[in-house]
């Protein structure tokens, strides 16, 4: 198998396993079918979609390969057939997300530099493509964005980026770079979970409220 | 008259409708007059921009004949006159956005062929240019996206796109494909509406619940 | 100094001024450093990036000149720091805000007007530009666009915008017009703050209400 092929596959687990997840939230608002496939398909692809437009590269990447959507749209309707059991399988989906994470950063690096864009585009497009899937499905389901409140997970995707970009201009193998980046991520995302940690809130009403404003 | 100037004619319907509204959805957020604008423009347009922006289809059609925009915006301060008249017309403005509806997904398709997309490509775009100027104005109006809980209708969008795809390759004349696909789209949403027909719910917090977590 | 140095010095100015402005909100709804990071970013540059992406014009400043993103990312965390300090600087940032509304709504329309669309179409952007970093500011604080229901503003861009065009047409130099449209929008909107000056609310549910439906 070679490097694109492993990304690729790791990918497409990635976007079916936020397809899913996609799937559960919009089950929290008691949506119907047809909201659990918008929410599916925007939390699965929503943030590469972003990177693009704001990229202005085109075709979309699921409007070239529409069978991706497709894929995406079982997934999220599969995922309300088999909710009852997803509560055993919630480490399980905690865990690819946590790679799915890393997957994203790097692809969404990658593509950024292929485009001929600076490194630090490359880091922010990364950084889009890895947790913006979640942005817009928090916002259809009108709810502050997760990710601006809880466990760590956006830095970790920019430091996942950056490590990528870091050790391809160093001059290390594809394979090595994958696996040390998609190590880094996954382990740095599982032990944040694990031990609750978050990044510094800034709470600027509490500070009014101290003087009485 | 030939079927594009018709097809034409009754988008043009449809945006106005819309706008109103959308006018009306800010009204029940107390915006002010500019809100009213911005939201008509939003529930009218919001729709076939995203379906634009996702092709990379450049210029955007209000962007090249911009003389539709203003008309969108005359016709959402209209409707700040008019609301103590639009009790009586209740009826009408669900009759005109169900036709709206099935015209916003035919040229969704037919415009999405006509760059050279694939039928399913073309399928996906009818259903953004026919729901997702609603989804827009929900968006704005900070509030879960009615179509993704309501009697059916994005399904409605998705059916006539497919519909209007199907005889299209099947070498049906134009003019009885446009009068199928507007009678299908309209009947069925009249029906929905009628009937109160939905989608199945996807209720994930209750079965929590249930269990306990 | 020429022009087009004066009016970007005041843009960097403004976009800083904003990002600060958006820090604060990112705060009223206790997120962490990243999304105080994003919710800067959105503010500062939320209104040219539509603007852009709806042209079509790429590629995006931020995306060729990503320093721009980052002194904003920066501004964005210095307001942790300093934001207690903030207080006593709001009307400062007020005035600040005011003639940024001013510089943004004459960017985007000379931005518009540079890429050869009419001057309708750069009345659109230069509010498009003016007044939507604040929008999706909102959408992702996941609240009602405040500059849909407060004190005049967008009405302010769009005639900032209107001026600077009509006299640009009318041949005034472009020194005088700059001078003239940025004390127009800047005493204009610290007119309408001063007086509560707003624009006439459309409360379409108070009707409903009062007829008992």
């Amino acid at each position: 198998m070679q490097e694109a092929q492993f990304i690729s596959l790791l990918w497409l687990i990635g976007i079916l396993a936020e397809a899913m997840t996609g799937a559960l939230a919009a089950g929290r608002k008691q949506m119907d079918l047809f909201g659990v496939v918008i929410i599916g398909c925007a939390t699965a692809i929503g943030g590469g979609t972003l990177r693009d437009i704001l990229l202005g590269n085109y075709p979309i990447i699921w409007v070239e390969n529409v069978h991706y959507l497709i894929a995406i749209a079982f997934a999220s309707l599969l995922t309300v057939i088999i909710a009852p059991l997803m509560r055993y399988l919630s480490k399980l989906f905690l865990a690819i997300d946590a790679l799915g994470l890393a997957v994203f950063s790097i692809i969404g690096a990658q593509k950024t530099l292929a485009l001929g864009f600076s490194p630090v585009v490359a880091v922010v497009m990364g950084v889009v493509t890895g947790v913006f899937g979640g942005v817009i499905r928090d916002i259809l389901c009108n709810q502050v964005p997760l990710i601006f409140r809880k466990e760590l997970y956006a830095i970790i995707s920019l430091m996942t980026a950056s490590l990528y970009i870091g050790l391809s201009y160093l001059g290390v193998t594809e394979w090595v770079n994958l696996i040390m980046c998609l190590s880094f991520g996954f382990s740095f995302r599982m032990l944040a979970l694990k031990y609750k940690w978050s990044m510094p809130t800034f709470d600027y009403q509490a500070e009014i409220d101290t003087h009485g404003h």
